[in-house]
């Protein structure tokens, strides 16, 4: 197995608005977020939505995405799901999400 | 001289959501960015605010920032004065600017 099952997340309160901005200024982790922004309760299965690299990339601009606080990675069966962190976001920058999610490009 | 007097600046269609937000994912660029939001209509003098860096550093920090969009630097008088695109980043992403904004750490 290549991955832990847990990986490591952020506590709430160690998420930086520009650990967060940093994480989000890239095309691509912008394309996972309109995913999970617009995923259902359970997440999306990390490998299974589309993204223009390969399957290391995907997985490198995940772990920033987790490392920076805006996504939850986790094991559900046979799948890693990812989740917006949307709560803790929403709690600590009020308007900062919504205003990238309104900000992204046609999908 | 070291610098040109007119440098150059993205047209406002050529304003990118990931460079904005890339080079909003600083600590010391989001310090500028409070600098510029809270100044009076003529714009701060680039080097007469505080920042814990050095002159060269500086200098970096505020052309990424002119480069991504965030800000507009020209020279007037003797001093190079900087502004906020406010009206700009609000017509292009309504929402995003203020989002950030309240999103920083207490000064």
């Amino acid at each position: 197995m290549s991955e832990p099952e847990v990986l490591p997340h952020p506590d709430r309160a160690e998420i930086k608005v520009d650990q967060v901005l940093q994480a989000l200024g890239d095309p691509v982790r912008l394309e996972i977020l309109r995913a999970v922004a617009t995923a259902p309760p359970e997440g999306i299965a990390c490998g299974e939505f589309p993204l223009p690299v390969g399957k290391s990339t995907r997985t490198h601009h995940l772990r920033i995405l987790r490392e920076a606080g805006v996504i939850t990675s986790r094991i559900v069966g046979t799948r890693r799901m990812i989740n917006l962190r949307r709560e803790d976001l929403d709690a600590l920058f009020p308007g900062l999400l919504n205003g990238v999610l309104t900000a992204l490009p046609p999908d």
